[in-house]
């Protein structure tokens, strides 16, 4: 079976579960992730024996032949409409939408027509990667990790953070990717200790941090690593500085296993961090899940609750950041596994 | 005065117009607007004399750098109890936010903490394209026109689409976009008659129509422009309908100005185009407004209530689609002027 054709037979057993007759599905990235045609501006509603595409006249050849188990409707009068109707001819008489990510005008006017809210749904199914889009996480993460190699050499004294930033990108587009996960982050000297530094027309100097947080999408997947080194002889501050991180990065990937909570991983971290004196200056939390979207669920922090599965892809990366001297920030992006994880972002 | 500085004073204005005391501004697009700090996960609270940044404490540096007209604030218990703690310490009886862009779920928190709907305030002042970013916008659409020049010589026989997708974007690149505007559209063949095709390794055959439609992000705005043209020696049919669609176009350029409603537009290039009696292969709206999004408001179409203003910018793109054979389409991005528009994506 197709994977997205799996992948909305899954949804179908979560209704059941749940006891709903039909979700409707408006987010983008979720319509994407359950019929494999990634486009805005088209709505699904997946009842437990159906899935309808409703979406402008313009898509309906694209859909028949990318999504050919859910049934292109074209609305007559607005895509709302077309989802009341078909609720009505269908007989679902509990419909939810998940009001996370439902705007608030459209979540007014579904619970007027006395429609359910469930999160989590879709996203409890995007969460545990498997088979094809594993495969895509895996190829976009080896794209990044590789690229390290490639471009550390040619970062030298007087370049921009920009020329770097663009070779970057230009290097993983050569090995297949489609372009830049996000904003990449290359930051030189005290841009370092910005942990979402704008990358600048800022020269690189002799002896001081470079930091690049960057990563690629391939086949619609997000890779995320970050590297940090000193170009030239390091400051003894900084080599103390970059072992404390490294030790702390380590003990997070040691912490990671299925069954474990996402807090238990950042407090892995921190601990390392905060027992070296640092705690304050460690001022995000130390991770997030990566797949279709380059923040998903779950969140590592101090707060988040959820427990990591098998399956599932998170970063683990901590950070000393001190501010006008530089910041250090090493992350790796991995594959949760019953035992541990697999690390996706390995480099030489 | 710092033009994001000014934008804040003129939506304190609108505030004052409105008689609100506040506007929450939770919109990544929105807030980027606001303050020249694009970033996502942090929020604004605008009220007739302050504005506060609403952010994690990693974002503190940057905001005082990049946006010193706006105080940040570090939420100890969530983003949504700092807003509320902000209007009651300051007694913002009257309180905003957008219906259209708020989620379901925090919508309904600022209903019910009394807080009005009231959509459209950030909209309109970004509809309108002034200083700065319009002459971002006339950079962002030259460097696409110039592209396609660069491009059409090199697509030869043989090549795939998504080589020339790679190569339309190493161009921009290299005439200093940050990258694509969107999922660029390479078709060629029967592809060119698939409005949104996916670009694909297919490899272009003598003889055939070739349609790129793609643009650029320079400095945070988009670009937009579709060319089509046989490669080859052009069949009766394709000459007929690119003659059809080239007078639809130019009808739809002839009809934007300052106070034309934008269903006029729309009706201009649609007329040619059914009276030429291929009304029912134009499948789609006539174009939309583009800048910080590759599609935002006004849209162009039959339905859409918008009067067009100067300083807008928008697409004029009508198309003609033969399924099974090719599709032309030809697109222009213009700014709104009181006598007429100014054509940013001009080419040779």
């Amino acid at each position: 079976m197709n994977i997205h054709a799996k992948r909305i037979k899954d949804l179908q057993h979560l209704l059941k579960q749940s006891k709903l007759d039909a979700l409707v599905v408006t987010r983008n990235l979720d319509v994407g992730f359950l019929t494999g045609y990634h486009m805005d501006d088209y709505l699904l509603l997946v009842s437990r024996n159906s899935a309808w595409a409703i979406a402008p006249k313009m898509f309906v050849e694209d859909i028949k032949v990318r999504a050919p188990f859910v049934e292109p409707v074209v609305p007559e009068a607005g895509f709302e409409q077309a989802v009341l109707a078909l609720c009505k001819t269908h007989k679902l008489r509990k419909t939810a939408f998940d009001p996370e990510y439902e705007t608030y005008t459209r979540g007014s006017l579904w619970r007027k027509h006395g429609f359910a809210e469930q999160g989590g749904l879709v996203g409890s199914l995007r969460a545990v990667k498997e088979g094809e889009e594993a495969a895509d996480l895996r190829k976009s993460c080896r794209i990044a990790a590789k690229a390290f190699g490639l471009i550390k050499p040619r970062i030298k004294t007087g370049r921009t953070e920009l020329s770097v930033y663009r070779e970057l990108e230009d290097l993983m587009q050569a090995m297949g990717a489609k372009g830049p996960s996000f904003n990449l982050i290359v930051g030189f000297g005290p841009n370092s200790a910005l942990p979402h530094h704008i990358t600048s027309e800022r020269r690189l100097k002799d002896n001081e941090a470079v930091l690049l947080d960057y990563g690629c999408v391939y086949n619609h997947y997000c890779s995320d690593i970050t590297r940090t080194y000193f170009h030239g002889r390091p400051t003894e501050e900084f080599r103390k500085v970059y072992a404390i991180v490294a030790k702390s990065q380590k003990a997070g990937l040691a912490a990671v296993r299925g069954g474990v909570k996402a807090v238990a991983v950042d407090k892995a971290c921190r601990d390392v961090i905060s027992d070296a004196g640092y705690g304050q200056y460690f001022i995000h939390g130390t991770g997030h899940g990566v797949g279709l979207e380059i923040h998903e669920f779950p969140r590592l922090n101090t707060k988040f609750e959820a427990t990591l599965r098998p399956g599932m892809a998170v970063t683990v990366e901590p950070g000393i950041y001190l501010h006008g001297k530089f910041g250090v920030r090493i992350e790796d992006s991995v594959l949760v596994t019953r035992t541990g994880c697999e690390i996706l972002t390995k480099t030489a």
